[in-house]
């Protein structure tokens, strides 16, 4: 399949004058072909197109959205080892590890799928009129789920599958039935061009409102102007902290402000308890250093900081995770930008006085590789240095010593909200393990316990979202089957007609919704 | 019970030199006592004390928290007539109303005590272990909701019972757990220090952390200081749209920004659809006059602007509308703040150009009065100036004439966003009806068939929100037992030690709690 460059505007393919080119991150030289760069009129036509097919695709029947998402799934498979190479190409990502990606990118649409078959999403809530009740009758109300509008959906440089053009914000929002607008992160271009044809094609098959997919290509100026316009009404974004707020700023100074949810930054933290160090030091040092270096540390789950108490047990962890990183060989990074930012991280933790470099990864040829970086620091000297707890995007992590539980405490207290908290525990953990839960409960959506949080479950029970700054609003999340409900908005009915009422409310239920009725679930 | 003035933070009682005192609206009189005003020290004293109570607070079991909403009911029951008496004084509201409204809020904690104890609010959610599953197994993944934080909420003039001290926000982020933060209304700070001397009193009764509630008083800049302390997590507000918006500034440019649930404004459109018109132009045009200037029309749902046919039935609607006008005693409003704000929005209508003038209440001897006012206007002026389409906070309402169904169209698309949106319609309207529904659903968080928008139902299908400017947040509502959702987040567990794991989520479900098993519902 040739890559023509042209911006997905509903059905039409439209070329621009400015362009850019895609770049093989291994070699730093620019891929083919030309992408064209959004302008005002090509925002504003995909507006227009995604504001049109709202009604009729939001009243879609779930069964018909479901087919979607599952159209969208084959056509995906159907793109082959195209898709496969081109990612690599533009990413670096290794074969194996896309494959996995693209496989873990359709499971999710197959499970949205799934999410609007089971109906529960539409929330349908039925309180049945009470004409005798005293001293006022009790009209007839009935609550569903709508979709909120079209979503504008920033795709991450990181995730070019799952968190990208069909990845989980879109999969979410199209189930939700709301239109999508794409901005393509333009890291992957060609990725981003294969895929939104396969969505514009199961959109086409299962003919569907053309104006409920589009795909946009541009820099920061496009997106601002996306989520500037009046009918785009949510916004889905991962990336850097930078970003989001500067996304969350447009939406929130705009005439009518609309939410943003902004997977943006985190740290996860994890603490070593003392029993689990004593019994397993060595094992956990290796376990560490595959976290922190797989996808050359690229995951927004990557392990940053590690807690511990002081002591020979947490020297025998940094020789194992300094002996497994001396291993590790040096990965190429998405673009050229996130391995300025990581040595440049990595450089103000060398540098800085009270930072100790444990482990640096020795130079190689090649260009924008990521050497990974461990750094140990005392405690104090971590609760009095904010910029000791910012994220630094790729395999670097800090080694925080803690001379006692209440230091580790008042540490772990220090931290911004995260998506991601770990414990790794022993028998005689316990104790202190009930003391630290509270406090990672209000820092962050994830707890572990004995393992790594990189890895991301694409289930009913996952939350990948956090406090403020690991994202926007804490009180939803980006994977799993809630994502969802970030794009529906609650309406309610009182006294309609059966004739008039939207089908998931009818006396019938002809689309066989599970509802709450007078309080009680009706399956 | 003697009124002191003082602050309640949490056991302790706390007089601050600056005071101010309410007025009587009815009299323009100042009433005893005087009531302090919060200094900064008093915010932060309040602020730490409800973090203490978090923690623990929020981990109290469901039942427990139920008990506590009992207790809140049954404590303000206990007050008697006292409370009445001084809400009426404070308020200008009759004795019936505020009976009523007394009703309303005792039965919405007992709501949200039932919710508590049918335990699907917990949103507990299991993926149990895969540790077979190839290529990698699944960890065991557990979800529940937690309180968000410690929440400050904004008593509403309108309903010192139901959406003040111990009202809807207060309740519902109570039954999720949060500790609260009160900021009494200036405008009935006794009927507040009665209320929230109830629920310490409960609070104690239940030997609750002290930090569980506490009452402020003082002006706008007590408000922002709370809204702006890092211990508050969470905004409940019912109000203006300038106080809205300010509050929603204030959260949005802190370190770590958060939601702002605010209900602002909305106008309530209604449609009268040809068939209704023709067969009840008269009971129509009664009934509501009826919903106009019920409590002198200081109701968010108050219908402001109705919209409707040209022709000879709409003249019957508007002759009968009239005449009953005719017939309402002027009523005394809630403070002369909001009556002078009436009053400036009925001049800036009757000297409009092109608005009609169709009724206003005959001056009367008296403070503060409302004089309902009724004004006419063509469809094409007023899609022509936004400045019709603003709230008048009171008895007034603007009757939109339009020409043909496309206009009745392009008039309701040109509304913001409100919280309700009511269609009269008779047994030809079928078809204008249903292509009417879309938009509403679109503009409103609740929409009503042959009634009138005042009376808002407490009960699990109610929706009180709204797109923008109704509310910031049109996927929350601020009435119903889904308002407790807007304070809980989502926390996942993958792979604790069911030791180590929450009541809710562990295995032997000692909560009782229902629970989503693999993606089906176990109860």
């Amino acid at each position: 399949m040739t890559l023509t460059g042209e911006l997905i505007i509903g059905a039409k393919r439209i070329a621009a004058p400015a362009t850019f080119r895609a770049r093989d991150p291994a070699t730093g030289e620019a891929i083919e072909p030309a992408f064209s760069i959004a302008r005002d009129e090509d925002v504003e036509a995909t507006c227009a197109l995604a504001w049109e097919a709202f009604d009729d695709y939001r009243e879609s029947a779930p069964a018909s959205r479901a087919a979607f998402l599952e159209a969208i799934s084959e056509e995906i498979m159907a793109l082959g080892e195209a898709l496969i190479e081109r990612a690599g190409a533009e990413t670096g990502l290794p074969h194996a590890r896309l494959e996995g990606e693209r496989g873990r990118t359709v499971g999710q649409l197959r499970l949205f799928a799934e999410v609007l078959r089971d109906g529960a999403f539409a929330g349908v809530r039925i309180d049945p009129g009470l004409p005798e009740r005293k001293p006022l009758p009790r009209p007839d109300l009935r609550q569903r789920m709508i979709a909120l509008g079209p979503v504008a959906v920033f795709g991450a440089s990181n995730f070019p599958f799952a968190f990208s053009t069909a990845g989980g914000d879109t999969a979410s929002a199209l189930a939700a039935g709301c239109p999508v607008v794409v901005k393509g992160h333009p890291a992957h271009p060609g990725t981003g061009e294969l895929v939104g044809r396969a969505v514009a094609k199961a959109a086409r098959r299962l003919d569907l409102p053309e104006g409920v997919f589009s795909l946009l290509n541009g820099g920061a100026e496009v997106g601002a102007a996306l989520v500037a316009d009046p009918r785009i009404k949510a916004v889905g974004f991962t990336g850097s902290r930078r970003g989001g707020l500067a996304l969350m700023d447009v939406a929130a100074k705009r005439p009518e402000p609309i939410p943003v949810f902004a997977e943006m930054s985190s740290v996860n933290p994890a603490a070593l308890l003392p029993g689990a160090l004593a019994a397993r030091a060595e094992a956990l040092g290796e376990s560490f250093v595959s976290s922190l270096t797989m996808g050359a540390g690229q995951f927004c789950t990557n392990p940053g900081l590690l807690f511990a108490l002081d002591g020979s047990d947490l020297d025998r962890f940094e020789r194992a995770a300094v002996a497994a990183l001396s291993r590790v060989e040096p990965a190429v990074m998405l673009t050229a930008e996130i391995c300025a930012a990581y040595e440049e991280g990595v450089a103000a933790l060398t540098g800085h006085p009270a930072v100790k470099t444990l482990h640096r990864g020795a130079a190689r040829r090649g260009v924008n590789l990521c050497r990974p970086a461990l750094f140990g620091v005392q405690a104090a000297d971590f609760i009095a240095d904010d910029s000791l707890r910012e994220e630094v995007f790729g395999a670097a992590s800090l080694i925080v010593r803690c001379e006692a539980e209440d230091q580790l405490i008042d540490a772990l207290e220090a931290l911004e909200g995260q998506l991601t908290a770990t414990l790794h525990l022993g028998d005689a953990d316990a104790a202190l393990a009930a003391r630290l839960l509270p406090i990672l409960e209000r820092k962050a959506g994830r707890i572990l316990a004995n393992g790594w949080p990189t890895g991301v479950e694409v289930c009913h029970a996952m939350i990948h979202g956090g406090p403020f700054p690991a994202t926007s609003d804490p009180r939803v999340t980006s994977v799993g089957s809630r994502a969802m409900e970030r794009f529906l908005r609650p309406v309610c009915y009182q006294n309609l007609p059966d004739a008039l009422l939207p089908a998931a409310t009818k006396a019938d239920n002809p689309l066989s919704l599970p509802r709450l009725v007078d309080g009680a679930w009706e399956r």
